[in-house]
């Protein structure tokens, strides 16, 4: 059969071809006037997506090197609180103890947040928080507004990961008072990885710290990005991508793109619940299921190569399983960036093929259809 | 005019064709089967370039993350000795102490630096030393087998900044006895910026520190380079691209591949001397003029713009001029990379028929071909 791959993972996500060959040029030079365009354009063209009129830098790097600038360049605190319900939470704390105090707040993974825990966190002395708006290892979407609003209360500096929800779902720094934001190329913007920009608010700065790791240092990235530069060689291949999926984004406009999201993510859950599968997260009235993936308990007596072996194997697809202690018991389903509908129902056709062999599903497509529309 | 322009600075460098295809294609899983594939022959393909046997990093992040993650891994020392003479050595020294004291040796920059202060330096305490191999600020290559050699006497750590010599000149880890050693990907391998590989021998491990920042943490990456891996989401089209220019030195051959850089190096100093200019490096016997970049010093009554700016109008060619205090002082050649003897010899013409107008420079072309044969 000719390869003919789909990532349905939560990131990195399939390509635009748009952006495919919006890399696939001659090298610039980084300190040319071509270049300095189009970082301006990436600069400006993504504060929307955070909502957020502040400060933005770009390093190039994973995702993971965002949420340590942030945390590290902004740890004159005493004490930070994390809220984890997931891996990404989990790594939020260990980045954190790099850098000051940590109160780690530990919560089932899959589960929502206890707000009286974060409350009683932050009365106990924490001078910030950190936590994940989007946990893509669950599924789940902490409640990000209500989590800033307790911080405001005390006072606190508030670091989000939006990292797999800027640019797919709702974000509104400057209204819900969130201090310094993440996100990742190669989630929800639909670039390739390897570069994280991070949204910095002027109440941000009062928390600068010198003891920043050199090649995190947020302020260096936020003057040079004043002349339209970076302060090391930026991957100018992924910025160029960067900036054609930041195009692609203007284009749609980002509250269709939200709805878009909002509405594969709704499609999917309802197929799974008609196809008689569990979802994995457990919600209270605070959190809600992710809009960019979703996290599904895997049917009993199918092991993880079954479901995801045969389908990209037999379908060219790829999804994600559980990670760590989830592993095997979990299958994820990513459907952010320039994802389509057509790419969506082929997946949970697949899924529902594939499935049924086993005898561990009603069929269910057309629910999912019906609230595709 | 069409637009077509050449690249000649010390990187980033221009793109080989079968480089750009190689980075143009769909997103592939970070944890499928033919990333780990591509990710096995980097790690094992790099090894002859740097000269050693030893583990191999790859940080997705430019040239300045791997000399932090050089630093800040094997940061277990009271003291680290800094040899600076230019914009880069003043980079280690600026690192090197977020993580412990630095014993900083300046010299001027574009001067041969003395051996006996690195050696009363290191006779003081320190238990590791930072240089730079190639300094492409200055056209310098500095003597890397004695500073090693000296070292060794004290039992310092040995950190090299080979990211300008690395698969363009010859570079021996394990010979000379270097210890930790970085590369950039868009200098003398000629991929796009956006990856740095850190080379480590057995010994660099006793100098292993906790206190090393998460994204930066060597231990990590090679953990998981193990299993073909990296720690935190790779740029993977960064990676398909460093694949493919590591497979085309592997075709043209190491040893070739420095020969030519030599004689490109050779070709540009006889046309510059030829041509009534001065070479910018100040040499004792232990220094050596750089074999990847040229540093020419700039005609008395031609300003920057006049030479590099006509250079970019005119001919579409971009070389570089002096950083911080050399600006307007000097100018630099990039002859590094998958340069041809086409691109360097259309270079030195443009540059002579500018300068020409101003009649600061003599024929010399001829001299030039003669040398590369």
């Amino acid at each position: 059969m000719v390869k003919d791959d789909l990532l349905m993972i939560p990131g990195p996500v399939k390509l635009h071809e748009r952006i495919i060959k919006a890399m696939s040029s001659q090298m610039i030079s980084h300190r040319s006037r071509d270049f300095e365009e189009v970082f301006e354009y990436c600069k400006n063209a993504i504060k929307p997506l955070f909502g957020t009129s502040g400060d933005i830098a770009i390093i190039s790097g994973s995702g993971t090197a965002g949420m340590e600038a942030a945390v590290a360049s902004f740890s004159k605190v005493r004490k930070i609180t994390v809220v984890d319900n997931g891996k990404f939470g989990e790594r939020f704390a260990k980045i954190g103890a790099k850098y000051t105090e940590v109160d780690h707040l530990r919560f089932e993974w899959g589960n929502s947040i206890d707000l009286e825990k974060v409350e009683e966190s932050l009365a106990n002395g924490s001078e910030a928080i950190a936590f994940v708006h989007n946990e893509t290892s669950t599924g789940i979407l902490n409640p990000a507004s209500e989590i800033a609003r307790i911080a405001r209360k005390y006072n606190a500096l508030v670091i989000m990961d939006g990292i797999t929800s800027v640019g797919g779902d709702e974000v509104k720094m400057d209204e819900w008072e969130i201090d310094v934001a993440v996100v990742g190329s190669q989630k929800c913007i639909g670039a390739p990885p390897g570069l994280a920009a991070v949204a910095i608010n002027e109440r941000a700065w009062e928390f600068y710290s010198e003891s920043v790791p050199y090649y995190l240092d947020l302020k260096a990235y936020v003057k040079k990005a004043e002349s339209n530069q970076t302060p090391y060689t930026p991957a100018v291949p992924l910025f160029l991508a960067f900036a054609e999926a930041l195009r692609i984004i203007e284009e749609e406009g980002i509250e269709n793109r939200v709805e878009r999201h909002r509405k594969f993510a709704r499609a999917t859950r309802v197929w799974a619940e008609s196809a008689g599968l569990e979802l994995f997260p457990a919600l209270n009235e605070h959190s809600s299921y992710s809009n960019t993936v979703t996290a599904i308990k895997m049917p009993d007596g199918v092991a993880d190569k079954d479901l995801r072996g045969t389908l990209r194997e037999e379908y060219g697809i790829t999804i994600s399983g559980g990670q760590e202690h989830l592993k095997g018991k979990i299958f994820r389903i990513g459907h952010m960036g320039n994802v389509t509908k057509r790419d969506l129902v082929a997946t949970l056709s697949a899924i529902e093929d594939i499935l049924s062999r086993k005898n561990v599903v009603k069929p269910a497509l057309h629910a999912a259809m019906e609230e595709l529309g």
